[in-house]
């Protein structure tokens, strides 16, 4: 269905996008003391989950996640590489932020292009871009019993370069200028904003006039 | 296809229900320190988290909140709203107490009736009404890590209220005598008996013989 | 749909499976000091989540949980008898682990069947199995703001029961010998594989080289 890439590219890129997310999945796990079916639980909701809420929405059923065997092979590849060196796949933590950033820029231009191709709106494509490239993450702090990393005040932000980038799809559908340049484009861009917010440490701020939380909280309010 | 209301009114009235349930999740934010993103996040999940997942069980895809972008940017309005004038909100807590009942009472009904539309049952409508009145709040407590409220046993009665008006409006169904003025009654029965929950302190009982709690657990038993 | 069985004989087995399933959900509301509002949503959720989900994911809408009656008032018979009886149902504590295995082996089976039935691959289908199976556990442990069983390192082994039952189902039908007598038997496994992993504590490992936990987690490592 996707015209404006050639498949196996497409494709590729999809498995790297899940697999990156899967490693955070199954690091979470090992940190939260899991056994390993609880990491490959864990690593195949953070890699399919945002894929399987936009299909279940859009209606695309069944979901790629369960259409395409690599889709569900490539996180238990990602839980058995963590199982047997997860003390190395911690060392290179950067590594893993890096890729995490690369599957979100490329989950949030993906996502938004496939809402857009089933009929819906551009604004509502742009939150369902953003919801693939952050749900995965998501469902895996609730299932973990975590907040949600893309809630907290503590993190760097996560939502603002999948809305730039899943916006500038967007722009790029409303003015039939999208193609494989301008797609990737679009992607970079996430990944830049997101790697500049690491790099950093860019917040989003929080409410204004937070007084009535003061002595709990003294750190400056945003 | 709901022929029961003018259409614009309908509308109307589902647009305050998100709105107030959305203003509940982005005051829960700003309590659990979120950014202004986890309040967009929690807002939008509050707001539309119900009727999303009754539009995915009866098969109403792509669902309403992502057909209407009035749906999708009322609860951005309701975070905007928050985010700048959150302690005036939150000492109108009461008033949204109230307009969080009225949006309880409202979805109750409109949900009951857009599954019986879509060919479940009787029964199984009200099910889909309740869980469209309550699921955006599990959703938005259930994302913040926190216990949802509608299972607490020390918080006012919010199932019975929901389950009565969705199940008036499956009395009103089954004897063919729905109509705007009897739907509206139904709402405002639910609405009146969430009210009254919390004017009176009204609580639902707990499991009988709760002996082995007793140390950790001294107030008496329901 | 199901030509492998009986009808009666399938819909009698998966009211047993829900059933154990609800009262399992309700007795964890009993012992978060949820009202019996909390009992029932927690015993439907765990009764029904995992059948829901995957009659979701292959776009069997509305899922049989809302089609069937039966399926619905299931757990609210659970919960009634949790409600009035808790203390002696605490006490029958290892009938109820029994009965959740049975209703694991029967799940797993049934939903591999289903899911293939809908035209989803053989992996895909023993995924939605293990789905079907442990979703609903998964569910109750998430509303009730647990980290999921499914997850822990210290739970005898729930996921690897439900992956040989579902696999031996995915064999079968490979190699077209599914028929009443080896479903039962796959099921059987399945369930005998569970009591054996909670008479002798069978649990599955934990990822290598653990080193970095030491000083908070003093077990040995898997």
């Amino acid at each position: 269905m996707n015209t404006y890439f050639d498949p196996s590219v497409q494709h590729a890129l999809d498995l790297v996008g899940i697999f990156v997310f899967a490693i955070s999945g199954a690091l979470l796990a090992v940190r939260k003391n899991f056994d390993v079916f609880g990491m490959a639980t864990l690593a195949e909701a953070t890699g399919l989950g945002g894929g399987l809420f936009r299909d279940v929405v859009i209606g695309s059923v069944p979901p790629a996640a369960f259409e395409d065997l690599g889709y569900f092979l490539t996180p238990l590849l990602a839980t058995a590489l963590v199982f047997f060196l997860h003390p190395v796949v911690e060392r290179i933590n950067y590594a893993v932020l890096v890729f995490d950033a690369a599957g979100l820029g490329l989950f949030c231009a993906t996502g938004t292009l496939k809402a857009h191709q089933y009929g819906l709106s551009l604004p509502a494509s742009v939150a369902l871009g953003l919801a693939t490239a952050a749900g995965g993450g998501m469902l895996r702090d609730v299932l973990a019993n975590e907040v949600p990393q893309l809630l907290r005040w503590d993190r760097e932000m996560y939502a603002v370069p999948a809305i730039v980038g899943a916006g500038t799809v967007a722009l790029l559908l409303r003015t039939s200028t999208l193609n494989a340049a301008t797609m990737s484009a679009a992607a970079l861009l996430a990944f830049a904003l997101r790697m500049l917010s690491l790099r950093y440490g860019w917040r989003a701020p929080r409410a204004w006039h937070r007084t009535s939380r003061r002595t709990a909280d003294t750190s400056a309010s945003g």
